[in-house]
């Protein structure tokens, strides 16, 4: 999977991820109309209205931007019409051969793991399996440990597919325990001291040896903010990042709407420019709502733009 | 919420939670047979099953047992039609005036966390709105701090709803963060020092204190493990939780088919044997697989005698 990714950044130029995390509020007013007329004022109305919306975007971006990454929590919001709306979504990225990033942010353990794995591996019944889910990579959670990773590391070495790991969020309470001080080194002993984000970290990296892809980047993935809240972790912390996870491919949120610049990320790339993937999502599906030459009309039109702005913004600065 | 599942505990006289996870191979062959027969070898007939499963435990223990929990997972396996049997589980247990917990570990920032509230507070459309979930409480995952959690403690104070917050899971490799030794005190100093879920323990107690119902414990309750794991948390770890979250109702994971016995849990417990609620999943929707006495015919038989054991041996340790 990480070999396909970064491929696919290589081909677009561009190593831009599209969240495709619609809210009721940004749809347009005539796919809005056309819905409700056709299925009232009902959750089946709004998920048709997404999938709508979806589409239109991923025709206007599938040849510049490598890749999406729909946020499930936009689709569940509108219970399993909703889920049929974001498996309707990740189908047609991938129909139009974008990489697609399931951001469902799973976590739990042994059994459970293994049921949420099927976002990965499918399903099978009665020896028969089904790709439920058509994505590429899902974004997990570490807090319950590596009981609730596993399952997902297997799928990635068997159906080559990839996770990204919370490590260091782009949100401002992300400081409450990513950076709470911890003794690093074994158990209770040790004088040295390093951010709970770091320790989580030294096991992502551990972690992502099990399943290396031919780049030299593992299938194991990391997401680390743009920015960094504002506690501990400081400017540095994204040079400390990538040092810490030399062969770990990034996911990085908090650009454009949640303040991260293009300058400000640099330092997570390699000296390639490669090993990362940045992800803005309201900066590109919502562009027809923050400027007056675009409306409801040309939505789609307006999100290339703001697209091909943000690849030359990431380009300036690599 | 936390007074309605009080009460109900109280009607019961038990303080047990089902946890409604089912898998594939523990559906009763007549149902299996049934649904494959009418839908073929698809994720549809796998959800019908659960539906029908679900029924049937629901029917024999929703007189003696006041709690349900399913976890999403297991549904999420079989796609938006497995989502669809979860909504229609949920859906039953609340008529048959179950408590329901759903068991969806999700947790995300700001707009996405606004989104997955949903499962507590509903969704609108159009001014419309639409118990989509039919859940009373959730279970969510703290990694990211106060704004995952913040949009679900206005829905639990303006719905009447509640959420169980991960603390100190039952896995094994719960270990690799949530035992790591952290300062305590402010930031980078202080000699002291503390578990992870130590740290977390004692910002879900203050976070309850925004959402307190009339039974003195707080609509912010939290997950706690019958077993630790094998880390640094030992015996003291289950005085240690209740010590520092007074007011906090906890969710019991661990009790059976993970190792935890009624006296290990004993501890969790307030004086007057409340402030706990101790789920098992396997040990009784699985009930009919272990025993000869049972058989495909009499599952929810069985169910109800492994949840009439699991009271007794709950109740002869308070």
């Amino acid at each position: 999977m990480i070999d396909r990714l970064i491929d696919k950044i290589r081909q677009t130029g561009n190593p831009t991820v599209v969240g495709l995390d619609p809210l009721y509020g940004m749809i347009p007013a005539k796919i809005k109309n056309k819905m409700l007329a056709k299925h009232g004022k009902t959750p089946q109305a709004a998920a048709e209205m997404f999938i709508a919306f979806n589409k239109g975007l991923i025709d206007a971006l599938y040849d510049i931007v490598p890749a999406v990454k729909p946020q499930i929590a936009m689709y569940e919001k509108y219970g399993f019409y909703g889920i049929r709306a974001y498996i309707e979504t990740t189908s047609y990225a991938k129909e139009k051969g974008m990489f697609v990033i399931g951001d469902v942010k799973r976590g739990d353990i042994s059994s459970t793991a293994s049921a949420y794995a099927s976002h990965l591996e499918g399903t099978e019944i009665e020896g028969e399996w089904f790709d439920i889910w058509n994505t590429d990579a899902v974004t997990l959670n570490p807090y319950m440990g590596y009981d609730a990773i596993e399952p997902f590391v297997k799928a990635c070495n068997e159906k080559d597919k990839g996770v990204f790991i919370l490590v260091k969020t782009s949100n401002q309470s992300s400081v409450d325990f990513q950076d709470v001080v911890v003794q690093s080194g074994s158990g209770s002993g040790g004088n040295k001291t390093e951010l709970l984000f770091e320790t989580v970290a030294k096991h992502v990296s551990q972690w992502g040896a099990n399943a290396m892809g031919k780049s030299g980047y593992s299938k194991i993935c990391a997401v680390v903010g743009a920015t960094s809240g504002t506690g501990a972790a400081s400017a540095d912390y994204r040079q400390k990042v990538r040092k810490l996870m030399p062969n770990t491919f990034f996911l990085i949120p908090g650009y454009g709407a949640q303040g991260g610049t293009a300058a400000d990320i640099r330092e997570m790339f390699d000296k390639d420019g490669g090993g990362c993937i940045v992800n803005s999502s309201r900066g590109i599906i919502a562009a027809h709502q923050k400027s007056d030459k675009y409306n409801d009309e040309n939505f789609a039109d307006a999100a290339r733009e703001a697209a091909l702005a943000m690849k030359a913004d990431l380009l300036s600065a690599l």
